[in-house]
């Protein structure tokens, strides 16, 4: 019933424990986060499951997936109140009685935590994982079922809990237990759509074998995933189909890697001592506060100026009243200016500037809703570009996020 | 095979296909958006289950989803590559053919959208849904599956598609299919927590029956789920329910619905025909951009600032050099001219500022990270109050915008 450092985990499988994800009131991030971890580790997810918080319906699934299994994971269902019975169905499967335990009871009273008089427990014999940032442990049950041996790993529901515990104590005993290896690389474009995108590596889509490429879209970015199994001793064989990507679509590339559009941009002027500020009108902040989701942005980022109507284009950022008359907000001749008069008034290295109609109303015959101006004021001077976006109002905001960030890192690579 | 409209769903299980949601590489919000439509029109949500593009795990999963459940939805796999396998295993498990459908095709050919010779294909005497916005189609197909009368709903896999396909074309046919009706209430609230808001309802959640209660938290913001699920002659009992909750915890309740605090906060001040601007530090226009996320945002919203540093908030803002080198950045006094300022300058009704440590780095033995001022400014006068989030970066991130809008919220309704 101890830990046994000799098993090796082929395959694993996620139970997410909750009737709130049943009804959609939120969405599951913990499979996501869990099965991209594994995958980094060379494990292979076999399958996510939802359940809600029903006895008899999650012993099923527990059984299920330990017949199917090497490993099984579960998330939520941990809590002190009675809705909480994720424990009490895994240790009824594995046959142990759920034990208090002294060690994650002072850790716990250390850090001022107070706890019902018969809570936290786990099962009997099982590796324990401290929860830093909550109260429900993790714990990891080595076990025999139906003859074969068998692992579950329990870890509390709530995503601020469940992610640092796997990264500061789960994740490390895991690696212990993996044989093959899977590499994943990640290679980002932006400024394309999804199937022009895949139309132009058609070919290398067609021809995979060992090497996979798998295309994912979201608002103004297409990754493609290359990935390979590797064994003892296989090669690498990635960088090849990576090359062939790239030299198909480059001009599109903005990352092989993990890193966002904003993380990029962020790099760039980091590593360049230089800064940058933001002129937004439909965008009104998201771009900006794409920069500032990244620790260390005060290094880079100095301000800028939400102008959401024409009066405050004209009173913030120095917008003529003819430009808006004649032009209109929706201009390139008034991002022109807005992006101009934004770095003048930041003193910041780039300016970036957008307006634009994001619907689901105005817009004009000449500009219907989905035309978006972006400028780029530097100190060589200032260019704007249109920009026309298909999709609903999130889609067509995230769009132009996408395609600022990328405006700002050509205009810095180009020089 | 042909639809029967005499059918009642009792429960349903819904089959997201994909290896990118099996790595990691996205996060399955189908699943999510499915659920909370089922349960709108009173179809229960067995189980949620991922399974990635393998022929051979796809099956196994239909076909036990199919023998636990009347109802079997999945999402994705709809495609024309060869990974696209949903509708061939439907049609296998079935024991119909694909078959090509005239008018599918030809309201592609009316969209100008090109599509492979035998592309899309749908199982034969299925009902078929229109993809508006892509091209794959959705069908439902009723058949028999050991004795029992049983449907498969296939719907596209990007949400772009799938969501308007449901809404429109779906959702009616199965409101027909559906015998029960849930009722789910929500009780939001913002500025207190998970543990404490749910001890101050404790007594409520014990004598729960018939009526269920379900919290859920996310930053800044505690939802307690009200359900009843109802049948012909029912009585709907959860209004009492909602009045004691009220009782409770009223003081942190900013909605009884579906609104969040942003559309809470943009309906109250386009009631009043009122204006807004923000004058953002370390959220940088993450503020601005939750009431720019709301068609018609334009009525409400003036503009506003984003000063990331000493100099912006200087320049931009007139924070006076004393404040800034007495009391820092982060403090009352800065904050309070930062909000005052931004409303003179913007000419909005009122001005909320932010100004804290996000972290990770950053903060002062008196102010630590977590620490965040907010400052009203209207015209009756400014005030500013100190907040202190734990968690990680994006969480104080988000916490602080939950906060500036109560406290624009609280200041508009106390006058």
């Amino acid at each position: 019933m101890t830990s046994d450092d000799r098993m090796i985990f082929r395959s694993a499988e996620i139970i997410s424990v909750g009737t709130e994800l049943l009804v959609g009131q939120i969405v599951d991030t913990n499979a996501r986060f869990l099965s991209a971890q594994l995958a980094e580790i060379g494990l292979s997810t076999y399958r996510h499951v939802v359940v809600g918080d029903n006895l008899e319906r999650l012993d099923k699934a527990m059984r299920r997936a330990v017949s199917e299994n090497d490993l099984v994971i579960t998330t939520g269902g941990l809590g002190p109140t009675e809705d909480d019975i994720t424990d009490v169905v895994t240790a009824r499967l594995i046959g142990v009685p759920l034990v208090s335990n002294q060690e994650i009871k002072s850790r716990l009273d250390d850090r001022g935590r107070t706890t019902p008089p018969n809570y936290p427990l786990i099962p009997e014999g099982s590796l324990f994982f401290h929860n830093d940032t909550g109260t429900a442990p993790g714990s990891l049950t080595f076990f025999t079922f139906e003859g074969q041996q068998k692992a579950i790993l329990m870890l509390p529901g709530p995503p601020s809990e469940m992610e640092p515990m796997f990264l500061q104590y789960v994740r490390p005993v895991l690696e212990k237990h993996s044989m093959a290896k899977f590499i994943h690389r990640y290679v980002r474009l932006t400024g394309i759509g999804e199937s022009r995108s895949e139309k132009m590596i058609r070919d290398l889509i067609e021809r995979q074998g060992e090497v996979t490429i798998a295309p994912y879209a979201s608002p103004g970015e297409v990754v493609f995933r290359v990935s390979q199994r590797l064994e003892h001793g296989d090669e690498d064989k990635t960088d090849a189909t990576v090359e062939a990507i790239i030299e198909r679509v480059g001009e599109f590339v903005f990352e092989v890697g993990p890193r966002n559009l904003a993380e990029v941009v962020y790099d760039l002027l980091n590593v360049r001592e230089e800064t940058c500020a933001f002129a937004e009108s439909c965008t009104a902040g998201l771009l900006s506060s794409s920069i500032a989701a990244i620790p260390g942005a005060s290094k880079v980022l100095r301000g800028g100026f939400v102008v959401y109507n024409d009066e405050m284009k004209r009173s913030l950022l120095g917008v003529p009243v003819d430009i808006l008359m004649r032009e209109g907000a929706v201009s390139a001749a008034c991002v022109r200016v807005m992006a101009e008069n934004c770095r003048l008034r930041t003193g910041a290295d780039y300016a970036v500037a957008i307006s634009g109609f994001a619907g689901p109303d105005g817009g004009t015959a000449d500009n219907p809703v989905g035309t978006v101006y972006i400028a780029l004021a530097r100190c060589s001077g200032v260019f704007a570009k249109r920009f026309f976006f298909r999709g609903g109002r999130q889609r067509i905001l995230k769009q132009s996020v996408a395609a600022a960030l990328n405006l700002l890192r050509k205009g810095m690579i180009d020089g």
